[in-house]
Protein backbone atom coordinates (compact mmCIF):
# COMPACT_ATOMS: atom_id res chain seq x y z
CA UNK A 1 0.00 0.00 0.00
CA UNK A 2 1.00 3.88 -0.89
CA UNK A 3 1.61 5.47 2.14
CA UNK A 4 -0.39 8.28 2.62
CA UNK A 5 0.55 12.10 1.53
CA UNK A 6 0.15 14.59 4.52
CA UNK A 7 0.72 18.19 3.35
CA UNK A 8 1.04 20.49 6.41
CA UNK A 9 3.24 22.94 7.92
CA UNK A 10 3.95 22.28 11.35
CA UNK A 11 3.94 26.18 12.84
CA UNK A 12 -0.36 25.78 11.73
CA UNK A 13 -2.54 23.66 14.97
CA UNK A 14 -4.71 21.87 12.60
CA UNK A 15 -1.37 20.28 10.85
CA UNK A 16 0.24 19.46 14.03
CA UNK A 17 -3.44 17.46 15.02
CA UNK A 18 -3.35 15.52 11.68
CA UNK A 19 0.55 15.01 11.99
CA UNK A 20 0.33 13.49 15.94
CA UNK A 21 -2.52 11.44 14.80
CA UNK A 22 -0.81 9.62 12.30
CA UNK A 23 2.31 9.34 14.03
CA UNK A 24 0.20 7.94 17.26
CA UNK A 25 -2.23 5.21 15.16
CA UNK A 26 1.03 4.05 12.94
CA UNK A 27 -0.10 5.57 9.94
CA UNK A 28 2.19 4.78 6.97
CA UNK A 29 2.61 8.60 6.01
CA UNK A 30 4.61 10.97 3.71
CA UNK A 31 4.97 14.24 5.04
CA UNK A 32 5.31 16.90 2.46
CA UNK A 33 5.91 20.66 4.07
CA UNK A 34 3.94 23.51 2.46
CA UNK A 35 5.40 26.33 3.96
CA UNK A 36 3.28 29.26 4.82
CA UNK A 37 5.64 31.70 5.77
CA UNK A 38 6.57 31.25 2.00
CA UNK A 39 3.28 31.46 0.66
CA UNK A 40 3.68 28.29 -0.49
CA UNK A 41 -0.26 26.98 0.09
CA UNK A 42 -1.00 29.88 -2.57
CA UNK A 43 1.01 27.54 -5.32
CA UNK A 44 -0.21 26.88 -7.93
CA UNK A 45 1.03 23.23 -7.43
CA UNK A 46 -0.37 22.74 -4.03
CA UNK A 47 -4.20 24.56 -5.30
CA UNK A 48 -4.20 21.37 -7.09
CA UNK A 49 -4.13 19.49 -3.75
CA UNK A 50 -6.43 21.66 -1.88
CA UNK A 51 -8.33 24.55 -4.32
CA UNK A 52 -8.55 26.17 -1.13
CA UNK A 53 -5.22 27.13 -0.32
CA UNK A 54 -5.11 26.03 3.39
CA UNK A 55 -3.15 22.74 5.06
CA UNK A 56 -3.52 20.45 6.04
CA UNK A 57 -4.77 18.40 3.00
CA UNK A 58 -3.94 14.84 2.30
CA UNK A 59 -3.73 12.51 -0.63
CA UNK A 60 -4.64 8.84 -0.42
CA UNK A 61 -4.24 7.24 -3.86
CA UNK A 62 -6.47 8.83 -5.92
CA UNK A 63 -8.72 10.45 -3.28
CA UNK A 64 -8.20 14.48 -1.59
CA UNK A 65 -9.19 15.60 1.17
CA UNK A 66 -8.94 19.25 3.20
CA UNK A 67 -9.98 19.85 6.44
CA UNK A 68 -8.17 18.90 9.62
CA UNK A 69 -11.60 17.72 10.89
CA UNK A 70 -13.01 15.89 8.06
CA UNK A 71 -8.96 14.31 7.71
CA UNK A 72 -9.32 12.80 11.60
CA UNK A 73 -12.63 11.45 10.60
CA UNK A 74 -11.26 10.10 7.82
CA UNK A 75 -8.33 8.65 8.81
CA UNK A 76 -10.05 7.60 11.77
CA UNK A 77 -12.68 5.68 9.90
CA UNK A 78 -10.19 3.88 6.87
CA UNK A 79 -7.47 2.16 9.52
CA UNK A 80 -8.42 -0.54 10.61
CA UNK A 81 -5.54 0.06 13.09
CA UNK A 82 -6.98 3.59 14.89
CA UNK A 83 -8.29 2.79 18.29
CA UNK A 84 -11.83 3.31 18.65
CA UNK A 85 -11.64 5.72 21.10
CA UNK A 86 -10.35 8.47 18.98
CA UNK A 87 -13.29 8.32 17.25
CA UNK A 88 -16.09 5.96 18.60
CA UNK A 89 -18.64 3.71 16.65
CA UNK A 90 -21.22 4.43 19.33
CA UNK A 91 -23.44 6.99 18.04
CA UNK A 92 -24.40 8.49 21.15
CA UNK A 93 -20.29 9.19 22.65
CA UNK A 94 -19.42 9.72 18.79
CA UNK A 95 -22.31 12.33 18.44
CA UNK A 96 -21.25 14.49 21.28
CA UNK A 97 -17.54 14.35 20.05
CA UNK A 98 -19.08 15.93 16.42
CA UNK A 99 -20.76 18.52 18.16
CA UNK A 100 -17.45 19.65 19.93
CA UNK A 101 -15.64 19.91 16.65
CA UNK A 102 -18.07 21.57 15.43
CA UNK A 103 -18.44 23.97 18.08
CA UNK A 104 -14.69 24.15 17.93
CA UNK A 105 -14.72 26.24 14.51
CA UNK A 106 -16.78 29.68 15.76
CA UNK A 107 -15.36 29.70 19.05
CA UNK A 108 -12.20 28.36 20.56
CA UNK A 109 -10.62 28.31 16.98
CA UNK A 110 -11.71 31.52 16.20
CA UNK A 111 -10.50 32.97 19.24
CA UNK A 112 -7.54 31.74 19.74
CA UNK A 113 -6.26 32.13 15.49
CA UNK A 114 -7.65 35.76 15.70
CA UNK A 115 -5.76 36.95 18.51
CA UNK A 116 -2.12 34.54 17.68
CA UNK A 117 -3.08 36.39 14.30
CA UNK A 118 -3.38 39.63 15.39
CA UNK A 119 -0.76 40.11 17.82
CA UNK A 120 2.59 38.03 16.61
CA UNK A 121 1.89 36.18 13.41
CA UNK A 122 0.31 38.75 10.72
CA UNK A 123 3.96 40.31 9.93
CA UNK A 124 5.58 36.94 9.39
CA UNK A 125 2.36 36.08 7.15
CA UNK A 126 2.48 39.71 5.14
CA UNK A 127 -1.41 40.18 6.95
CA UNK A 128 -2.38 43.63 8.26
CA UNK A 129 -2.97 43.42 12.02
CA UNK A 130 -5.72 45.38 14.12
CA UNK A 131 -5.43 45.91 18.25
CA UNK A 132 -9.46 45.71 17.89
CA UNK A 133 -9.64 42.59 16.04
CA UNK A 134 -7.34 41.26 18.99
CA UNK A 135 -9.00 42.53 21.87
CA UNK A 136 -12.56 41.03 20.51
CA UNK A 137 -10.67 37.73 19.63
CA UNK A 138 -9.06 37.45 23.38
CA UNK A 139 -12.55 37.68 25.05
CA UNK A 140 -13.98 35.09 22.93
CA UNK A 141 -10.94 33.46 23.49
CA UNK A 142 -11.63 33.23 27.60
CA UNK A 143 -15.20 32.37 26.92
CA UNK A 144 -13.97 29.49 24.80
CA UNK A 145 -11.92 28.36 27.85
CA UNK A 146 -14.40 28.67 30.54
CA UNK A 147 -16.83 26.85 28.52
CA UNK A 148 -14.30 23.97 27.85
CA UNK A 149 -13.64 23.77 31.85
CA UNK A 150 -17.39 24.18 32.68
CA UNK A 151 -18.67 22.18 30.46
CA UNK A 152 -16.78 19.31 28.84
CA UNK A 153 -13.97 19.13 32.28
CA UNK A 154 -16.52 18.91 34.61
CA UNK A 155 -14.99 17.12 37.58
CA UNK A 156 -12.01 14.98 37.56
CA UNK A 157 -12.43 14.81 34.23
CA UNK A 158 -9.08 13.76 32.16
CA UNK A 159 -10.64 14.26 28.83
CA UNK A 160 -13.38 15.76 27.07
CA UNK A 161 -16.35 14.60 28.42
CA UNK A 162 -14.76 12.91 31.00
CA UNK A 163 -13.59 10.07 28.27
CA UNK A 164 -10.91 7.76 29.58
CA UNK A 165 -9.02 8.13 26.61
CA UNK A 166 -8.29 10.85 24.01
CA UNK A 167 -10.68 11.58 21.13
CA UNK A 168 -9.66 13.57 17.78
CA UNK A 169 -11.73 16.70 19.75
CA UNK A 170 -9.08 16.49 22.31
CA UNK A 171 -6.27 16.51 20.19
CA UNK A 172 -7.81 19.60 17.79
CA UNK A 173 -8.90 21.44 20.31
CA UNK A 174 -5.85 20.81 22.33
CA UNK A 175 -3.35 21.48 19.42
CA UNK A 176 -5.59 24.66 18.77
CA UNK A 177 -4.68 25.97 22.72
CA UNK A 178 -0.67 25.06 22.24
CA UNK A 179 -0.74 27.77 19.80
CA UNK A 180 -1.02 30.22 22.51
CA UNK A 181 2.78 29.58 23.12
CA UNK A 182 4.26 31.95 20.53
CA UNK A 183 2.87 34.69 22.22
CA UNK A 184 5.42 34.04 24.86
CA UNK A 185 5.43 32.53 28.45
CA UNK A 186 4.42 35.54 29.82
CA UNK A 187 1.03 36.28 27.48
CA UNK A 188 0.20 32.56 27.27
CA UNK A 189 0.33 32.60 31.16
CA UNK A 190 -1.80 35.82 31.66
CA UNK A 191 -4.36 34.16 29.20
CA UNK A 192 -4.17 30.04 30.35
CA UNK A 193 -3.38 31.10 34.32
CA UNK A 194 -6.57 30.78 35.23
CA UNK A 195 -7.40 27.65 33.77
CA UNK A 196 -6.30 25.02 35.73
CA UNK A 197 -8.43 22.39 34.65
CA UNK A 198 -7.13 22.99 30.58
CA UNK A 199 -3.33 23.27 31.87
CA UNK A 200 -4.22 19.43 33.21
CA UNK A 201 -5.84 18.33 30.41
CA UNK A 202 -2.97 19.34 27.98
CA UNK A 203 -0.78 17.37 30.01
CA UNK A 204 -2.82 14.01 29.82
CA UNK A 205 -3.42 14.64 26.10
CA UNK A 206 0.84 15.14 26.03
CA UNK A 207 0.49 11.86 28.25
CA UNK A 208 -1.30 9.91 25.61
CA UNK A 209 0.29 11.23 22.74
CA UNK A 210 3.85 11.28 23.85
CA UNK A 211 6.66 11.37 22.37
CA UNK A 212 5.17 12.78 19.23
CA UNK A 213 3.73 15.25 21.16
CA UNK A 214 6.64 17.15 21.25
CA UNK A 215 8.41 15.94 18.59
CA UNK A 216 5.63 18.06 16.25
CA UNK A 217 5.66 20.70 18.55
CA UNK A 218 8.93 21.50 18.54
CA UNK A 219 9.06 23.83 15.33
CA UNK A 220 6.53 26.00 17.34
CA UNK A 221 8.94 26.32 20.16
CA UNK A 222 11.63 27.33 17.74
CA UNK A 223 9.28 30.01 16.19
CA UNK A 224 8.64 31.17 19.96
CA UNK A 225 12.47 31.23 20.53
CA UNK A 226 12.68 33.73 17.57
CA UNK A 227 9.72 35.75 18.50
CA UNK A 228 11.30 36.08 22.01
CA UNK A 229 14.85 36.75 21.00
CA UNK A 230 13.72 39.36 18.64
CA UNK A 231 11.45 41.44 21.32
CA UNK A 232 14.91 40.92 23.82
CA UNK A 233 16.86 42.62 20.77
CA UNK A 234 14.36 45.19 20.23
CA UNK A 235 14.01 46.10 23.93
CA UNK A 236 17.64 46.03 24.25
CA UNK A 237 17.88 48.35 21.21
CA UNK A 238 15.05 50.73 22.70
CA UNK A 239 17.13 50.38 25.92
CA UNK A 240 20.40 51.22 24.44
CA UNK A 241 18.86 54.04 22.37
CA UNK A 242 17.07 55.90 25.90
CA UNK A 243 20.67 55.68 27.40
CA UNK A 244 22.25 57.68 24.51
CA UNK A 245 19.35 60.41 24.75
CA UNK A 246 20.25 60.35 28.69
CA UNK A 247 23.71 60.40 28.35
CA UNK A 248 23.38 63.72 26.02
CA UNK A 249 21.12 65.11 28.44
CA UNK B 1 -41.18 6.27 20.76
CA UNK B 2 -41.41 9.34 22.06
CA UNK B 3 -40.65 12.19 19.89
CA UNK B 4 -37.85 13.85 19.60
CA UNK B 5 -37.47 17.64 20.87
CA UNK B 6 -36.27 20.01 18.29
CA UNK B 7 -35.34 23.79 20.21
CA UNK B 8 -35.31 26.30 17.25
CA UNK B 9 -36.19 29.67 16.20
CA UNK B 10 -36.87 29.40 12.71
CA UNK B 11 -35.18 32.39 12.43
CA UNK B 12 -31.98 31.08 12.68
CA UNK B 13 -30.82 29.55 9.48
CA UNK B 14 -29.33 26.29 10.83
CA UNK B 15 -32.53 25.97 13.81
CA UNK B 16 -34.43 25.99 9.66
CA UNK B 17 -31.59 23.22 8.24
CA UNK B 18 -32.83 21.07 11.44
CA UNK B 19 -36.76 21.30 11.01
CA UNK B 20 -36.41 20.84 7.18
CA UNK B 21 -34.61 18.09 7.38
CA UNK B 22 -36.61 16.21 10.13
CA UNK B 23 -40.32 17.49 7.98
CA UNK B 24 -38.48 15.86 4.32
CA UNK B 25 -37.52 12.23 6.88
CA UNK B 26 -40.26 12.37 8.28
CA UNK B 27 -39.53 11.69 11.68
CA UNK B 28 -41.52 12.75 15.02
CA UNK B 29 -40.53 15.88 16.64
CA UNK B 30 -41.94 18.30 18.22
CA UNK B 31 -40.98 21.46 18.25
CA UNK B 32 -40.13 23.95 20.85
CA UNK B 33 -39.85 27.70 19.89
CA UNK B 34 -36.89 29.64 21.61
CA UNK B 35 -37.23 32.82 20.74
CA UNK B 36 -33.72 35.08 20.00
CA UNK B 37 -35.63 38.45 20.05
CA UNK B 38 -36.61 37.83 23.89
CA UNK B 39 -33.21 36.27 24.75
CA UNK B 40 -35.01 32.83 25.49
CA UNK B 41 -32.08 30.81 24.28
CA UNK B 42 -29.97 33.17 27.70
CA UNK B 43 -32.41 31.67 30.04
CA UNK B 44 -31.76 29.20 33.37
CA UNK B 45 -34.39 26.56 31.60
CA UNK B 46 -32.88 26.70 28.00
CA UNK B 47 -29.46 26.72 29.77
CA UNK B 48 -30.30 22.86 30.75
CA UNK B 49 -30.81 22.16 27.10
CA UNK B 50 -27.93 23.70 25.40
CA UNK B 51 -25.23 24.90 28.06
CA UNK B 52 -24.07 27.13 25.24
CA UNK B 53 -27.41 28.86 24.73
CA UNK B 54 -27.74 28.68 21.34
CA UNK B 55 -30.23 27.03 19.07
CA UNK B 56 -30.90 24.52 17.79
CA UNK B 57 -30.84 21.82 20.26
CA UNK B 58 -32.28 18.40 20.06
CA UNK B 59 -33.47 15.82 23.01
CA UNK B 60 -34.34 12.38 21.93
CA UNK B 61 -35.26 10.52 25.25
CA UNK B 62 -32.10 11.25 27.90
CA UNK B 63 -29.74 12.31 25.05
CA UNK B 64 -29.29 16.02 24.75
CA UNK B 65 -27.34 17.55 21.39
CA UNK B 66 -26.22 20.75 20.03
CA UNK B 67 -24.29 22.28 17.01
CA UNK B 68 -26.98 22.02 13.78
CA UNK B 69 -24.37 20.34 11.96
CA UNK B 70 -23.52 17.18 15.08
CA UNK B 71 -27.64 17.00 15.01
CA UNK B 72 -27.63 16.59 11.53
CA UNK B 73 -25.23 13.69 11.01
CA UNK B 74 -26.88 11.84 14.40
CA UNK B 75 -30.45 12.13 13.08
CA UNK B 76 -28.84 10.54 9.59
CA UNK B 77 -27.41 7.87 11.55
CA UNK B 78 -30.13 6.62 14.17
CA UNK B 79 -33.09 7.20 12.03
CA UNK B 80 -33.08 3.91 9.28
CA UNK B 81 -35.91 5.89 7.30
CA UNK B 82 -33.64 9.19 6.58
CA UNK B 83 -32.33 8.46 2.67
CA UNK B 84 -28.51 7.52 2.01
CA UNK B 85 -27.97 10.52 -0.05
CA UNK B 86 -28.03 13.12 3.29
CA UNK B 87 -25.67 11.36 4.85
CA UNK B 88 -23.50 8.70 2.80
CA UNK B 89 -22.71 5.41 3.91
CA UNK B 90 -19.42 5.52 1.46
CA UNK B 91 -16.63 6.76 3.62
CA UNK B 92 -15.37 8.70 0.26
CA UNK B 93 -18.49 10.86 -0.37
CA UNK B 94 -18.89 11.51 3.43
CA UNK B 95 -15.61 12.63 3.80
CA UNK B 96 -15.77 14.81 0.89
CA UNK B 97 -19.33 16.66 2.50
CA UNK B 98 -17.54 16.66 5.76
CA UNK B 99 -14.58 18.76 3.99
CA UNK B 100 -18.02 21.20 3.14
CA UNK B 101 -19.34 21.46 6.83
CA UNK B 102 -16.18 22.04 7.95
CA UNK B 103 -15.16 24.75 5.57
CA UNK B 104 -18.66 26.33 6.23
CA UNK B 105 -18.10 27.62 9.45
CA UNK B 106 -15.07 29.86 9.28
CA UNK B 107 -15.97 30.91 5.73
CA UNK B 108 -19.60 30.77 4.24
CA UNK B 109 -21.53 31.22 7.91
CA UNK B 110 -18.78 33.77 9.22
CA UNK B 111 -19.24 35.55 6.62
CA UNK B 112 -22.96 35.74 6.14
CA UNK B 113 -23.85 35.70 9.43
CA UNK B 114 -21.47 38.37 10.50
CA UNK B 115 -22.60 40.53 7.51
CA UNK B 116 -26.13 40.23 8.66
CA UNK B 117 -25.57 40.66 12.12
CA UNK B 118 -23.91 44.01 11.34
CA UNK B 119 -25.86 45.53 9.11
CA UNK B 120 -29.78 44.30 10.29
CA UNK B 121 -29.97 42.16 12.99
CA UNK B 122 -28.15 43.66 15.80
CA UNK B 123 -30.71 46.17 16.89
CA UNK B 124 -33.46 43.29 17.35
CA UNK B 125 -30.87 41.28 19.46
CA UNK B 126 -29.78 43.88 21.26
CA UNK B 127 -26.13 43.84 20.30
CA UNK B 128 -23.72 46.52 19.02
CA UNK B 129 -22.64 46.59 15.18
CA UNK B 130 -19.99 47.90 13.05
CA UNK B 131 -19.31 49.19 9.47
CA UNK B 132 -15.91 47.93 9.60
CA UNK B 133 -17.37 44.12 10.35
CA UNK B 134 -19.99 44.43 7.83
CA UNK B 135 -17.18 45.26 5.61
CA UNK B 136 -14.73 42.43 6.16
CA UNK B 137 -17.56 40.01 6.19
CA UNK B 138 -18.96 40.75 2.81
CA UNK B 139 -15.53 39.99 1.88
CA UNK B 140 -14.89 36.76 3.26
CA UNK B 141 -18.85 36.24 2.15
CA UNK B 142 -18.25 36.55 -1.75
CA UNK B 143 -14.58 35.15 -1.65
CA UNK B 144 -17.02 31.91 -0.08
CA UNK B 145 -19.75 32.21 -2.76
CA UNK B 146 -17.08 32.05 -5.36
CA UNK B 147 -15.41 28.58 -3.99
CA UNK B 148 -18.48 27.53 -3.99
CA UNK B 149 -19.50 27.92 -7.66
CA UNK B 150 -15.72 27.21 -8.53
CA UNK B 151 -15.31 23.98 -6.86
CA UNK B 152 -18.56 22.18 -4.74
CA UNK B 153 -20.81 23.70 -8.00
CA UNK B 154 -18.32 23.01 -11.04
CA UNK B 155 -19.86 22.07 -14.58
CA UNK B 156 -23.69 21.27 -14.75
CA UNK B 157 -23.94 20.27 -10.64
CA UNK B 158 -27.47 20.07 -9.68
CA UNK B 159 -25.55 19.67 -5.78
CA UNK B 160 -22.58 20.22 -3.98
CA UNK B 161 -19.80 18.09 -6.13
CA UNK B 162 -21.75 17.14 -9.00
CA UNK B 163 -24.27 14.59 -6.39
CA UNK B 164 -27.68 13.99 -7.81
CA UNK B 165 -29.61 14.09 -4.66
CA UNK B 166 -28.71 16.84 -1.89
CA UNK B 167 -27.14 16.32 1.60
CA UNK B 168 -27.11 17.28 4.90
CA UNK B 169 -24.17 20.08 3.09
CA UNK B 170 -26.29 21.65 0.66
CA UNK B 171 -29.31 21.64 2.99
CA UNK B 172 -26.70 23.52 5.84
CA UNK B 173 -25.59 25.90 3.23
CA UNK B 174 -28.52 27.25 1.69
CA UNK B 175 -29.91 27.72 4.56
CA UNK B 176 -27.26 29.97 5.14
CA UNK B 177 -27.72 31.90 2.25
CA UNK B 178 -31.36 32.04 2.33
CA UNK B 179 -30.62 34.29 5.63
CA UNK B 180 -29.53 36.82 3.25
CA UNK B 181 -33.14 37.37 2.41
CA UNK B 182 -33.75 39.45 5.70
CA UNK B 183 -31.45 41.98 3.88
CA UNK B 184 -33.96 43.15 1.27
CA UNK B 185 -34.23 42.32 -2.22
CA UNK B 186 -32.06 44.99 -3.51
CA UNK B 187 -29.33 43.82 -1.18
CA UNK B 188 -29.46 40.61 -1.56
CA UNK B 189 -29.62 40.85 -5.77
CA UNK B 190 -26.39 43.21 -5.33
CA UNK B 191 -24.76 40.24 -3.36
CA UNK B 192 -26.30 36.87 -5.04
CA UNK B 193 -26.41 38.27 -8.43
CA UNK B 194 -23.54 37.38 -9.99
CA UNK B 195 -23.51 33.47 -8.34
CA UNK B 196 -25.90 31.76 -11.52
CA UNK B 197 -25.24 28.78 -10.30
CA UNK B 198 -25.57 29.39 -6.51
CA UNK B 199 -29.21 30.27 -7.82
CA UNK B 200 -29.86 27.99 -9.41
CA UNK B 201 -28.59 25.47 -6.90
CA UNK B 202 -30.85 27.11 -4.37
CA UNK B 203 -33.83 26.32 -6.27
CA UNK B 204 -32.78 22.98 -6.60
CA UNK B 205 -32.29 22.13 -3.06
CA UNK B 206 -35.82 23.67 -2.76
CA UNK B 207 -37.69 21.82 -4.91
CA UNK B 208 -35.62 18.73 -3.63
CA UNK B 209 -37.37 19.60 0.09
CA UNK B 210 -40.78 21.36 -1.36
CA UNK B 211 -43.21 22.19 -0.04
CA UNK B 212 -41.18 22.22 3.82
CA UNK B 213 -38.61 24.39 2.61
CA UNK B 214 -41.09 26.95 1.55
CA UNK B 215 -43.07 26.84 4.66
CA UNK B 216 -40.22 26.88 7.35
CA UNK B 217 -39.07 30.04 5.43
CA UNK B 218 -41.81 31.49 5.71
CA UNK B 219 -41.37 33.09 9.56
CA UNK B 220 -37.84 34.56 7.62
CA UNK B 221 -40.02 36.53 5.17
CA UNK B 222 -42.45 37.91 7.65
CA UNK B 223 -39.10 39.63 9.01
CA UNK B 224 -37.94 40.78 5.62
CA UNK B 225 -41.31 42.10 4.86
CA UNK B 226 -41.44 44.24 8.57
CA UNK B 227 -37.94 44.99 7.74
CA UNK B 228 -38.72 46.50 4.65
CA UNK B 229 -41.91 48.58 6.01
CA UNK B 230 -39.92 49.58 9.10
CA UNK B 231 -37.19 51.02 6.48
CA UNK B 232 -40.08 52.60 4.04
CA UNK B 233 -41.38 54.22 6.94
CA UNK B 234 -37.85 55.44 8.25
CA UNK B 235 -38.11 56.83 4.75
CA UNK B 236 -40.94 58.62 4.42
CA UNK B 237 -40.73 59.92 7.56
CA UNK B 238 -37.15 61.83 6.23
CA UNK B 239 -39.09 62.89 2.68
CA UNK B 240 -41.68 64.40 4.97
CA UNK B 241 -39.36 66.20 7.04
CA UNK B 242 -36.98 67.02 3.96
CA UNK B 243 -40.25 68.85 2.52
CA UNK B 244 -41.08 70.64 5.70
CA UNK B 245 -37.94 71.75 6.02
CA UNK B 246 -38.28 72.55 1.80
CA UNK B 247 -41.92 74.48 2.25
CA UNK B 248 -39.90 76.63 5.20
CA UNK B 249 -36.85 77.49 2.98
Amino acid sequence: MQPIKVYADRRSQPSRAVIIFCRVNRIDFEEVTVDLFKSQHFSPEFKKINPMGQVPAIVDGRFKLFESHAILRYLSSVFPGVADHWYPADLFTRAKIEAILDWHHSNLRRGAATFVLNTVLAPYLGLPSSHEAAKQAEKLLLKSLTRIESIWLKGDAKFLMGNPQPSIADLSLVCEIMQLEILGDSARDRILGPYEKISSWIQNVKKATSPHFEEVHELLFKVKAHNSAVAAAKLGSELSKDLKTASKL
